[in-house]
């Protein structure tokens, strides 16, 4: 299949159509990005991967950073993780306190702000500097040292993210978070303010599609199992309340961040990112959505 | 692939396992069933099928019903349908009106209570006797025409389904039901007791695994893109609020019936029909469950 | 205290205000209402009332026929009333199903819909003809033979009711309704249909003001302890989400209905009903409960 | 009336009772109090009080300091108060953030935690040192320069408050919360941590059973109209999700603290409190509440 032809297509296709959405303002720093960018990097597993438009500039990854993060706990922790979050769709926004209280401070799944922040928790548990391990993980997986986090975004959102700290009390009042709420979150803003091009993050998530085993080093970091897991996790709960409309649309399990960014897994084929900051409101990136329909109805879908 | 194989050495395994689980009493015809009944039955696209245990005893099945009926509206109407209900995971119990409130009587998804009691409407408007329509269509996909309903059933659930009751007066104040909610659910009553074995039910459901296409006939009853749709909606919906357990452990689209019996579709290669009687808390088959994950951890699954 | 005097007051201060709010038209017979209509009337148990207005016209008592229907059931029934229902304020509006989801089918208070829903079905279980016994009681009350419900309200509050239906319904899936929803509600809506004056509704009620005893008659209909108990569910729960702001303005024990009325109780004082069709988005009338405020400015509140 | 002697005959009905309930544990400061303690004190307006029992032993006011803290506020403040916070009762719990987040940070009233921290964030704009201000003022109130607050309770809250902190995040996220939310809390914690002998907690409330004015200093401090809605306040929103229970029983505006302390107004007459620290499941005293029914069978409520 050519890839490079039809991402050429479709966005020959996605230049044409109105550019809709709002970028995200609650994260002043945020507010400051372009919304005209556009770049998409598919990066197959066993071959050269090919990208249009911004594919090598930098954006913030926001809540992609959870699948990294899952990842991260998910390659060691035993089975007592699904003790502490569950894995089903939480049919509700991101950060809905409603369903945390109900349930009694366990997270409906790893990919709301509730289980990520659950997430950060273990990972103060195993590592004495969780924040440079999370970096390293992450550049190990990109096979890129040159991935940073951005300064500006993480202290916008640790001074203004209110939402957060009271679903992280939530958390700790249900007594669900052993470390503190101000060094829990510490960790999840800053993974949030990490930041990649369309290209890095394509690679850093090619893992997924080679069933759970990093392309070039041939490290393996997820069993197959696991990783058919964290696939499936994405395909049901990766997209807050739009995971029907994406599952629908795509047909691909994936992520979102309100960064503007999308990542999706073609198992055993290609992953693929996606960056236009424009978002529709439930937080998913407009022409991000529209560009991976297209490139689905090519390269196919899991049905 | 040896499926006959793979089914035969996964129907071992689960026959050592304890039969965990209660059989639905709620309906006073379903709580009569055997408990110790075990069936299933896989339907390649393209060689015959094979069949292990009760395969060939016909069963109650309730809820499965549900995607025959999205099949039967979707495959004519227009768009419009996604006017009347969404197509996102509830996040809920099935039978949850809490939502429905909340959204003003748009039900979540087609594949619960409320989802499937609209698609009985449009179908009330559609066809001067839809029982009879939805019937010879069902008999049409499993080439069958011995396939029925069991009046018993019909007669109990009509007598005490209140809930459903109170659902389809909820829709209709929200002003989303048409026709009278007695006519609306003497149809939805009627389509929950239709019966088959695991071999016609595996037959029925095979043209969602045929890209819309009924084999045999070579019928196409689904676009690509509306079978792929309907596969979608399976996959995040079909399990009531245990859609990422089914994704997690099974990893394809499927639907279950609180009669015991699951269907499951592994896109261009097969349809599964099992059932036993014994249901988890959230209303799925235990051992169904289990021999579905037995099952794809042989064949493989989307992800 | 001159009655006549404040009362006259008040109604050439309330004839300047702007007349706000919305005729309640889901009902379409109550939508014929002429909105200019404003009546009081003033009866307190040691003297001759008074009344200003349109006092001597009559209105769709609708809600407030369910402090009618809670005494004809509390002046007869054992404890086991409150097993059925709670006496707590809803926070809610007053035809929520969410609240009677989550708890079960027991409704909230007497005083919302599913209340005086299950204060129906106990009557069909005490009476062989509960219409005809309601309709004497209240007439018993009223010392009045000639008050009558309307028939055509009736009839259309039973074919476009369906909120009522999808609550009976749930509270019959929960086990807390012994009769037919049909039945049940047809005494429901029959009682919401009874229309009276201001002052036939202000004699009607005036029991509640002299302890439970009728005056005139001296019948005691209420213990001292339950005819407290009366008032303190009109206090707490009389007014939907409203009961704050009523207290907070009026502060006396009350209860309203959608056909513009309210009638208050100002213990061993009085009983004053009040009319005016124009509701807020609450359902409570404009102009009465403006009118009650500035009454008890001048008369005295509970507190 | 013989306030001493109706006291003292309630007593020795309640000295029969079996002591049922929970003490508060929570706190842990709180859980070291003694089952076993009972005061009461009555305070009349026009003569000397009577007290029985524990009555000149301090406990912890815990949430009786909202009226107090209400009151603070309100003695100065313009009617936008009430766009802060509404004063319906919340019909939930006294720390539920489900209705805070549906009503998007506008607490229900400021009797339950979020309302009475959003009045701590008004008192942090309107004085330098809101702290000094508080004691000061209720120490103005009681008449009595000795009332302190007690440092471990106040310590142990603000280390273990974790739910407190939700709330005033999930504020603070909706922009109701101007400073910072540990400065509120501060203040929050401390008014909380206030002690008082039920004579003392007595003398405090009674210028609410006095029309706004300090007996003894006949010093003004809400106008007639002002009192009279904390009243209201009190009686429908007093007892979290009891209030209808409390007015049912007995009938006078009031507020609990879960220290076991119960204050209640009888307006024009008295006030009394009473402390029995074994809770029931909603957080009420449960010999207090009783304590009080006895006595307003005697004295008389307010229906």
């Amino acid at each position: 299949m050519d890839y490079n032809k039809i991402i050429n297509s479709a966005y020959s296709t996605i230049k044409l159509i109105e550019n809709h959405g709002n970028i995200a303002t609650y994260i002043p720093e945020l507010a400051k990005v372009d919304p005209l960018k556009f770049g998409v990097f598919l990066q197959p597993i066993n071959k050269n991967g090919c990208g249009v438009g911004h594919f090598n500039e930098r954006f913030s990854i926001q809540s992609i950073s959870k699948i990294l993060l899952l990842t991260l706990v998910y390659k060691d922790v035993k089975s007592d993780l699904w003790k502490r979050m569950s894995f089903e769709p939480s049919g509700d926004a991101f950060n809905s306190l409603v369903q945390l209280e109900v349930e009694k401070g366990i997270p409906r799944n790893p990919l709301i702000n509730a289980g990520a922040i659950v997430l950060c928790d273990i990972l103060l548990d195993l590592y004495s500097n969780p924040k440079k391990v999370f970096l390293d993980f992450v550049r190990k997986l990109a096979a890129n040292n040159s991935i940073d986090y951005n300064t500006a975004i993480y202290k916008s959102e640790k001074e203004t993210g209110f939402t957060n700290y009271a679903i992280a009390y939530m958390i700790k009042s249900n007594k669900n978070l052993k470390n503190k709420v101000d060094d829990v979150l510490d960790l999840y803003f800053y993974a949030c303010a990490i930041e990649m091009t369309c290209e890095e993050l394509s690679n850093t998530c090619l893992l997924f599609a080679n069933q759970g085993v990093i392309v070039g080093s041939d490290e393996r970091i997820l069993s197959k199992s696991r990783n058919k897991r964290v696939n499936a996790i994405m395909q049901t709960c990766g997209f807050y309340d739009e995971a029907g409309q994406f599952a629908f649309k795509v047909g691909l399990p994936g992520k979102s961040g309100v960064g503007g960014g999308i990542i999706a897994i073609n198992p055993n084929k290609y992953s693929v990112a996606v960056w236009s900051p424009k978002l529709n409101i439930k937080g998913n990136s407009v022409k991000g959505m529209k560009f991976l329909e297209l490139l689905t109805n090519e390269t196919g879908s899991v049905f």
